[in-house]
């Protein structure tokens, strides 16, 4: 065996790679893969880059892991379809090739036993810094994916969660706070983000949502994508924001639980629009998740955020850009 | 429009990015794509990065962009499949976004078209270095895919084009001599590598080939890995190996063709093996490429190479592996 097939063995034996569905997996030239009868595949494929997507000294290998693979999850969430399948691109220094290879491996086989995934193929190779790429496929009922196109005006826009909580934990990890004890459970969002898929394909499957995305750059950002690509505007009501909670011993003056709400990214929590006719059948829960209603669709026109007096202003997109940084 | 939406834009006028089986593309949180009746999909992920797989003072970006497709492309071929689709994860520098960039999009656009590929997503980041990962998508007839692990005791060896082109512009690029007019054409195969589509199309088509992969790392490595899978052995007959033509202006002491047609990786043609009784059907050429027989399968055992005398000796696998380099 050459090392890289020692290494790829390694791989095959931490993370499920076996699927009936899955005609060849791991080993071949490619993947080969059986569609299911009336199904269409979703597909989407995600950067995971030391120093952009995680810093090796402070994420865990095993948070790193996990958080590569949710992230790219997240996207077959916010088409609300149903996760099958990944390949794993990666190229890390040799010197990790022990323990904390281990540990990421770790990561990512939870993560992957948790969303429903087996891992089909990759490409390994050694290389001076973590480089990943993420490639998942999932399955869904023909024609109902659910695209960001379909706001309309008059549609309720509607978000699950608690957004900004991601934003907290990074803000902890620049202050260099994110060691201490008290605070760990503020950096779980970060460090394990948690695609929503069983609240995606609830969604789906009773056509309730005319829009969705995923809230991997911010709120304000985001919505910025479903506006663009419905060709309208919407107003948020700032107080109906499920914001993070900032326990009072850190409030300090530049931790705004609203600001870090609607900029924040890496929530990875979904928003979506549903037409007023429906809003009865969205119940206040799916899943243990809660969903809130936050705003409206208006038609071609601004993004405007409206205060508990009335008062409005533009949102402007201040979330993740990865060609303009903060 | 955000930075990133500029450069998607970008992205989707330079390469080709429509096709009926692609009901949603580029721009939403992941593409749609409807299966084909009867057909099984073929998915490979393929590492592109600086100064492992091009470097970016020897390379044009026209080159790079056409190479970091080919070679995800050539494993779609080394199954039989036809190119359907693909998707790229890219980060790059900053100040690369001008004419680097757009040189290498034309070249990763020349090879779509020739390869009939639409790119159907991707992803984007700033990297100080340049890093990508290709994931190509191809569709075969049900359960006609050709596997690595199918050689049998008996089978014919068979190899497409010639070997070791690739190394030998390798070998130029080290020596610094790539830059001379007269031995451009020795650089080709290493800067504009093409995956044997029509070829792999056509044994996969015609149930000639038993097993199959591509010479990506190299003859006496790649072969390993068939028979590896396959659970046999093989002999190799070097006369018969249609090795790299060296001029004899070039013919340094170590610039052995047969050693490059042996060990030198990226040539990407088709190695393949072929039960004995189909050799008949097995033409000379297969779209304009020729097809050498090359050596036969035998049980389980060491791989030999026999020189013209019938004096055999082990052909260890001295090829590319990414985790012990040369």
């Amino acid at each position: 065996m050459t090392k890289e097939e020692q290494l790829i063995e390694r791989f095959r034996q931490r993370v499920p790679s076996r699927h009936r569905g899955l005609r060849v997996g791991i080993g071949d030239d490619a993947a080969v893969l059986e569609p299911a009868e009336g199904k269409e595949w979703v597909i989407t494929t995600d950067a995971f880059l030391e120093n952009v997507h995680f810093l090796r000294k402070v994420h865990p290998p095993e948070a790193a892991g996990y958080k590569a693979l949710a992230r790219a999850t997240s996207d077959i969430a916010a088409m609300g379809a149903r996760a099958r399948y990944f390949f794993l691109t990666f190229g890390f220094p040799d010197d990790l090739a022990g323990a904390w290879l281990g540990d990421f491996l770790e990561g990512m086989a939870r993560a992957a036993r948790r969303f429903n995934l087996t891992l089909a193929g990759g490409d390994t190779t050694k290389y001076p810094v973590v480089v990943a790429s993420l490639t998942v496929l999932g399955e869904i009922d023909r024609g109902r994916a659910i695209l960001r196109s379909g706001a309309r005006p008059g549609d309720l826009l509607c978000v699950s969660g608690r957004l900004g909580q991601a934003e907290l934990g990074l803000r902890l990890v620049q202050r260099k706070l994110h060691k201490r004890k008290l605070w760990a459970g503020l950096l779980k969002k970060q460090f394990y983000p948690e695609p929503r898929l069983k609240l995606g394909e609830w969604l789906a499957a009773h056509r309730v949502a005319s829009s969705m995305i995923d809230t991997s750059d911010g709120l304000s950002t985001d919505l910025g994508h479903i506006c663009n690509a419905s060709g309208v505007g919407a107003i948020v009501w700032a107080s109906k924001i499920p914001a993070v909670k900032v326990p009072p011993s850190l409030r300090l003056s530049a931790l705004d639980p609203l600001e870090m709400a609607l900029n924040g990214g890496e929530d990875y929590e979904l928003l979506f629009t549903v037409r007023k006719r429906f809003a009865s059948r969205l119940p206040h829960k799916v899943a243990g998740i809660p969903i809130a209603v936050i705003g409206e669709i208006t038609g071609p026109g601004r993004i405007l955020l409206e205060d508990a007096d009335g008062q409005t202003k533009p949102l402007l997109p201040k979330g993740w850009d990865p060609f303009r940084g903060r």
